[in-house]
């Protein structure tokens, strides 16, 4: 069906009527000129955003579109996680051109209602439109924490221990796999002289069997914000002194905390936690797994620091290792590799303006 | 200055280093994950998303980056104000492409810190990254309102008062005038034989004259948000029982009003406010001046419902009118003419989707 047999409320509508309301601290969603939220008392609200871009945040050729609004609404969650939050609401705007059909855009905010309903996420409102080339979504979360529990940017101090989530470099492999076979398509395309689909309006066309690396695809298309850390830290009594998620790199995560916390750090290659599939692609494609796992992004998992002290406690937990730790600023950011040789750690994460 | 010369760290860095936190909730701003707000206890929080892409929400041809920016901030706090609220922060996230040097988003933002100053708002954070093709410009807006004062659309009740803010269709007559000009501009182009610049890297190429018709010009390009009404209805310690803003045309809004508060309405042409510029421009362009009243749409003018027994109190209220009454639902959505014949209302107002 076309966008434009419906119109503007006519989509917001069929998108928006079987919404379910989670949080009662959502008075009111969908339907008036704002959503209206009522956070519990003594808690403070944390807002992110974000905006995705067709051919600059995603490839529709290779990209379903449920993944795609799954993926847009995690990476915002991952944000609020990151402040040692909890999501509460979100909102959902889009801007979409005529090559989208009514169903795509459904597919599209299945995606975005399953992570929802997966976090315990309302969606309360957002914006629908056009756009003359391609798709843009821009979405908005709020969240709440108690004031003592928020872990911002610049709390790390010196002897802090540096921790990280699951594993990295996944999600960048995963990228470089679809990449690539994306490339041996449109080479197959080209050679059997066909009219070539490599267009604008070309949506998922092709569908390569990736048996053997279906975690990669999944970090990349289907990544997971990590609530269940932010559970364990609290179930465990562990406050991190600061904490960020990781969407552009470790390397760049890292030296922003240090930045902010005008603190250094050592890190020690060997701790960086990889998956088994990541290191073997890596290997199949000639790259230096430890520069995908620092540089890569797009890893979601969640970077923080917690005293020393809290060794033994962070130790316990499940899916998080201890990198390295935090040193006075006059020592530098360190990265210290497996022979024993020192490098100065530089961001070399992706970079949307360049 | 090329973006990717300062990238998109040194971007933010630049755009965002002077910005001044002016509300006491606004507890972090830009530069963590998340900012983090603190709503006043006993009040409740709203949030509005707007997202407004190039060639279909505005043409930089003859909007000017500041304005755009201005604009783009103005449409968010004016929902803020719609619930009968005020706004306190914002969020702003840009996608921009090539075409755009550093200077021209230090122009856009200029625009939006000039509409957040004049309102009292706090930029808190946002997204920068790169598009393939034009501007987009996403913004969410946060302001509270306490839970007894807040105006939803669905409240509007029988004998209902129907009113009005300032004049309508001031806007749509300013973007019909830049319309005509801008094609003026184009055709001399052309036949002058010169390398037409009429193409997707052209920002604000042409500066015509518009004397006699700046009031048409600055309602389209510069809207002022509603707040001196806000604060007027409070002083007046006037409740509306419904409000909207005014942004897809007078007819579109009041029939959501209806819609929602399941009633209906009467309104009368002579009642309708209009410029005298508004008036004269329909003229001269063969337009119903009525037709552009009730349809034209981006008024941000303020359309609310108050109980009847408030007259006295709502004729008082320096630029409000009201324009017509709510009545029972079977009665329908009537628009009663100069000449007393009758029509129902119909949305026509501008549909994004078509």
């Amino acid at each position: 069906m076309e966008i434009s047999e419906l119109g503007e409320f006519g989509l917001i509508r069929r998108l928006t009527e079987c919404l379910k309301i989670e949080n009662p601290t959502t008075l009111k969603g969908v339907g008036d000129d704002c959503a209206v939220l009522s956070p519990t008392e003594g808690t403070q609200t944390l807002v992110t955003t974000d905006l995705l871009m067709e051919g600059v945040h995603f490839d529709l050729m290779y990209v379903p579109l449920k993944h795609l609004g799954y993926k847009a609404v995690m990476v915002n969650l991952s944000d609020i996680y990151a402040m040692n939050g909890i999501p509460r609401q979100i909102t959902v705007s889009l801007a979409v051109s005529k090559k989208f059909t009514v169903e795509d855009i459904e597919q599209l905010y299945d995606g975005m209602k399953l992570a929802c309903e997966k976090h315990h996420v309302d969606i309360v409102g957002g914006d629908t439109t056009s756009s003359l080339t391609g798709l843009a979504i821009s979405i908005t979360a709020i969240g709440e924490a108690l004031p003592a529990d928020i872990a911002y940017r610049n709390g790390a101090k010196e002897t802090d221990l540096i921790c990280v989530s699951g594993n990295l470099g996944a999600s960048y492999m995963g990228l470089q796999l679809l990449e690539r076979e994306k490339a041996v398509y449109l080479s197959q395309v080209d050679k059997s002289d066909e009219k070539t689909t490599n267009n604008s309006s070309t949506i998922n066309i092709f569908q390569p069997d990736f048996s053997g690396y279906e975690y990669l695809l999944e970090r990349q298309l289907k990544p997971e914000a990590r609530r269940d850390i932010i559970e364990a830290l609290a179930k465990a009594n562990i406050r991190p002194t600061s904490m960020m998620d990781i969407s552009d790199g470790l390397s760049s995560e890292l030296l922003h905390i240090c930045s902010q916390s005008q603190v250094g750090c050592r890190v020690y290659e060997d701790r960086i936690p990889l998956d088994y599939q990541t290191a073997a692609m890596a290997e199949e494609m000639n790259l230096n797994v430890t520069t995908c796992a620092l540089n890569g992004g797009e890893d979601y998992e969640l970077l923080f620091t917690v005293p020393l002290s809290q060794n033994d406690a962070v130790n316990k937990l499940e899916d998080v290792r201890v990198i390295g730790y935090i040193t006075n600023e006059s020592l530098g950011k360190v990265l210290i590799c497996r022979d024993g040789s020192e490098f100065e750690l530089k961001a070399q994460g992706w970079n949307p303006l360049q």
